[in-house]
């Protein structure tokens, strides 16, 4: 398989890693996410050069997560903003970097922490049943077939790599 | 910088991307969660060459997210299971799926759903606060100094670049 075809495959983690499975498309994200904005900051702050950052935020452009962002009207500068689709990938930033804090922090701590500022306390973001409130955890959670797959199905439009998958991921019916 | 180095960088999601901010890691490990744990099956699932799965999983198995597990006594064979610390991945795994989810999906759907076993419906995973359990949203979240940094900044072993990067993610004293 080539990299870029992960874009086409079923499997939604599959598509997404196909735009920001990337080190460095990631580490411009998290920078975009805590207000760096101008390319010269972002290319300073990851010591890259302007070619691989040029081509890292070309590809999220494309990808409509990040846009080109007017701030200097008489000058006509730009710096890169995420869009709604770009600033829904928080999620992800945040629970990277909570494993990265558990796992990965020296003896001193984790770097930062988070600050719920409705309730203004400390808080550990958790993932939770929208249902239910619980916490979610690698045992209690359980995949269903979805339609998008279901349609594949029964369009005879899935292949056998795919069969497999899922069919680990949950009893597939044949 | 050099890729590796972000190994050793102050921020957790740098120190975390430079595991899994791979393209193929992030997909090996998503096999092993539903559970294509053979080397044969992972390379098949993949389409990948075995040089570069070894390549993936060796260092997987270096970071301690993955180990090798015996599963034929007689005959020696292994195969890949995730540690503690890659199953606590999941909730990475399940964020990165739901965007991918609500944004890269065709026309009929996502693929899959989530069932929460101990309530038994099915569930969107929603990242909310510990303390008071409302959702978290990219605005309603805000980062403070943990003490991992904290005690960087006393000892006055902080780079110049994460200065500035923690000055704009909040308002660091100087």
């Amino acid at each position: 398989m080539k990299w870029q075809d992960s874009s086409h495959q079923t499997c939604s983690v599959a598509r997404a890693t196909s735009i920001f499975g990337d080190k460095w498309t990631l580490l411009v994200l998290r920078l975009l996410f805590v207000r760096v904005y101008k390319f010269s900051d972002i290319q300073q702050t990851l010591g890259i050069t302007k070619h691989r950052l040029t081509d890292r935020l070309n590809r999220l452009i494309e990808e409509g997560v990040v846009f080109k962002h007017l701030y200097d009207e008489k000058y006509k500068r730009y710096d890169y903003r995420l869009t709604e689709k770009g600033t829904d990938l928080y999620a992800v930033m945040i629970v990277i970097g909570q494993w990265g804090d558990k796992w990965l922090s020296d003896e001193n701590g984790p770097p930062v922490e988070y600050v719920h500022k409705d309730c203004g306390h400390n808080a550990q973001p958790a993932l939770t049943c929208s249902c239910c409130g619980e916490k979610l955890t690698p045992h209690n959670l359980a995949l269903s077939m979805g339609p998008g797959l279901k349609k594949k199905i029964d369009d005879g439009d899935i292949s056998e790599q795919d069969k497999k998958l899922y069919a680990n991921a949950f009893a597939l019916k044949k």
